[in-house]
């Protein structure tokens, strides 16, 4: 039997990514900020659920998420499906300035507008401007702003024009009304990368840890107790939103991104505790942070503390002379 | 000259109420929980602003809102409509479960339909159903349920379905096609009757009182200490929903339902508290609870307990013999 | 019938000071640090419940008593005659450095020495120099260090040198052994004048309130919440000492000196808290610090703050326009 | 050669105890409690400083002191010198109750009293009865309740009568006076028997571990912080003493009895914490409880939740599937 001649190694398969489209979307920019993703598959989706889903299921290696709007809140969507989609994790995070233009069809004019076709976080960030600029104008929700932009194109919607991302202008032939529209021009979106449940990455220096945490029960001190966890870590928490859990008034979940890593000792140490205090933790993640400023926090919530304080009463358990 | 003769008195003025119309939505059948809204003249409005612009401006008495949903969580644009809008005041809070039907036009059956009207949030309360009964259908985003159902019947609409209020069939000849498709019996939505800013009524032992927090600035503890304003006095809060404050990714307010009145002890402490530390408070008001459960809390922060503290301290700093 | 002759006015009654003597002791030199005291009483007394009875009897005008020694921590007897003692008042504080003498009959020598009279505590703060300068010394122990070092001279006592404050020495015939011998160069002993209960003396800015604080009942949060009356108005303590009860092991009050002023409203606010907190408050009383160090306290507690915000407080409960 | 007739095994070394003497003393009452002390020698001595060198030194294995008072408060110096010896832990702890009887010389009566040697601590829990039998007493303070009696007999006091513990009567020819002269019939003392650093014995369950702490700094919320570190892990304090560090006014130490053994995982957690946020922790010791009261505590401290948290958050390090 000869044996079979050498074959070349099979290509790297590429790697694919799903993100809200289609093509124009905030989402597709914050995935081309992904250097990873240059030059891999990106699949166009429909949804959060259907982005998670091909992520759970194989079918992609990574999905863009938007997370958080400095002007709308929690994208609640996302946060609830993070809330209840076993076997994923963030492993990066990225913002994107949140820019509006109006379009319309080829060789309309502002004057032509009475129906303006938006989803409603869009909408809502362009009121003021609607109001001064359209007073008589009427709001068509659309599920996606993209998707009502191309739609003026090809005749299904009875809209006269649609707010939309600038990226769109790239890629399909609708004629720009007006710029800047959104009212803040700060707004920024937040966008997190998801894979299946890996290892974290290892620390940077300048990481987030996202979690989601339920109270144990409807006890006036529940969320004081729960917020002491980080505060007597020395750990800072840049969101904390409250999502219903929904199966009664009143009842929460806490979205919670907190500053550090969970290989931070503090961090390790808050989980913990998170976790004891806790009827239902769920870790989302470590990974770096899109600013990449660095973690400060007070010298004595460093590691070597942790470290020191271990071996002291690893000492005094066995009796060691002179620890005390 | 002959004098006049006497006028009758002019009859009351019909008290005026403004709610997210048109009949049959959930906001009505609210309304209707209130008696002195009985034969007052109910004005169908089209979204929160106008509702409440229409109180400050005079033009109504009184606004019914929705402000929480157990299944979506807190109305954001309710919410943050209130924390901007000045002069206005909680008066009432009503419960209304949350049914849903799906209806078409007459002579329909479940099997034509394949687009289906809702607004996102009915939408995503009748999600699992949806997947099951209707597993192909598209989804058309509507800004009102009951608005998209009657375009059913004026031809203006091009689904074949809408998602409502069952009070919508009292109304309309419309064609019920499935009953409580809705994923969560529990559901309920919480709605305020919104005034003018007025002195708040009487206590009656089983108040709510509202209120909106921002935080003083970004330092580890600042939402630890508001809470502590409320533990410390026995107060327990039956919401509490961050929303962000829309400058800066980052920054949230806070609103707030806590058991209690303005005019009990430990609420009016528990206000000086925050106002001293919160560089915003603002206070929506003191009402009767929907459920009309009376609100327990610990003997040591009755109001009785309040009034000898400051007797004592009064004593002692007159240096009232035998005071200590 | 004459009238009797007019008689001039009778000269005012001098004040009189009761202090623990005889001349020559620390609480003598406390004394002598008061400007109103010049010219007036001294009476010498022999243990600190005597002077507070003169003090409540009307015999004397104020006592000094020593309150706390940098050494010996409280001064036990003091603490709990003013836990115990309804009717007095601290109106003011003073330091004296604690310097020791070793003192011997006319003649003698160190070398003479082997048996040393001492109050305890006095003892203790000497042990040092003792073990080093008499290594085989014995100690006897005097309810007195003045009146164990006068019992030398009058021969009542068996021991061959006595430890005294300096001042001794200018009231009596002794012979200096050794100087300086106390082990803490920078030892003081706080003293507190103490007058019957009056109206405080209106705030200076560097004010101490003391206050004596027993526990609720015994569960595990109760010190806790009880310090925090005083953090969440930002008021620092400068002592805090337990002291047991008395009637089973385990229970203790708490002796306080807080930074501040009764008329300061944080300070009144936080007497409130206490008092509806605590099953027993003793407000020993407000009065200027000896070392005349300013108050200091974060802005967010001044006078104005809680002022502004009973104002917006009364507005809110009569609904005034405008204020929310 | 011969080999050497086999010798019999040396005799266990008889074990040494050190106590407060001489024969007759509460040290010597609660030295009597303990089992393994019995056919041991027992040393008397004359102070704490004294036994604790004996046990650190080696010359006794084991030493009895007097910790706290439950008239009297914390035995200071006992306290001060557990804080400043190295090399001793606690290793049970056992209670005597405090009766008093004055003593005379033998033949003498109530009547021939007018001096009274006491130790000044004994002489503060009699003065009620001292008041009303013996109004016109002096009082000559005493290093040793006992050794005062003793002198009564061999000429050396010039004491009428000596306060003293009802068992000296058993060892030594003296005239019983009166029985039962101390004003709290509920009067406990506690005593602690110190050994050589150790492994401490394993849990009972009826645990308790003595620390003294030092605070950070002079920042006011530095104690709350340091009693967090017991209230967040269900911890209770069965003692909580201040003593002066003795180097400057305010600051302090603070002498700590905490229910539970360091093998307990809440309580090894408590102290991880302590030490990380303490200049100075020293553990003294966990034994078991002289009442033998089993520890009560919330489920969610118990062992298993701590192993359990521990587990989760190795699985999310790890990256295992299934856990977040």
């Amino acid at each position: 039997m000869t044996s079979a001649p050498p074959q070349p190694p099979a290509p790297p398969a590429r790697r694919t990514y799903s993100y809200l489209g289609p093509a124009g979307t905030f989402t597709e920019a914050a995935l081309a900020q992904v250097p990873e993703a240059r030059g891999g598959v990106w699949k166009s989706v429909r949804n959060v659920a259907e982005a998670l889903e091909d992520v759970v299921e194989g079918r992609s290696d990574a999905a863009m998420i938007a997370i958080e709007n400095s002007v709308d809140g929690g994208v609640s969507t996302a946060q609830d499906a993070l809330a209840t989609m076993p076997g994923v994790r963030i492993v990066g995070e990225y913002l994107v300035p949140v820019r509006f233009v109006l379009v319309g069809r080829p060789g309309a004019t502002l004057d032509d507008v009475s129906l303006v076709a938006a989803h409603p976080v869009a909408y809502a960030q362009c009121l003021r401007w609607l109001g001064r600029a359209l007073p008589a104008h009427a709001h068509l929700p659309a599920a996606s702003n993209v998707a009502s932009a191309l739609e003026l194109l090809d005749g299904t919607s009875g809209a006269d024009a649609a707010i939309s991302p600038p990226g769109i202008l790239e890629h399909h032939d609708l004629e720009l009304l007006a710029e800047d529209i959104g009212d803040n021009p700060n707004a920024v979106t937040r966008f997190v990368l998801v894979a299946r449940t890996i290892a974290p990455q290892p620390p940077t220096g300048a990481d987030k840890t996202s979690l989601i945490v339920e109270l144990p029960d409807d006890h006036p001190g529940a969320l004081l107790e729960m917020l002491e966890q980080f505060a007597t870590r020395g750990i800072n928490l840049s969101l904390l939103a409250s999502r219903p859990i929904g199966d009664a008034l009143g009842r929460y979940r806490f979205v919670i991104d907190a500053d550090g890593h969970i290989q931070d000792e503090r961090m390790a140490d808050a989980l913990l505790g998170l976790r004891r205090f806790s009827p239902r933790v769920i870790f989302l993640g470590s990974y770096p942070r899109a600013d990449r400023a660095v973690v400060r926090y007070p010298e004595r919530y460093s590691d070597d503390i942790f470290v020191e304080a271990r071996d002291w009463l690893r000492g005094l358990i066995t009796g060691e002379p002179g620890v005390r």
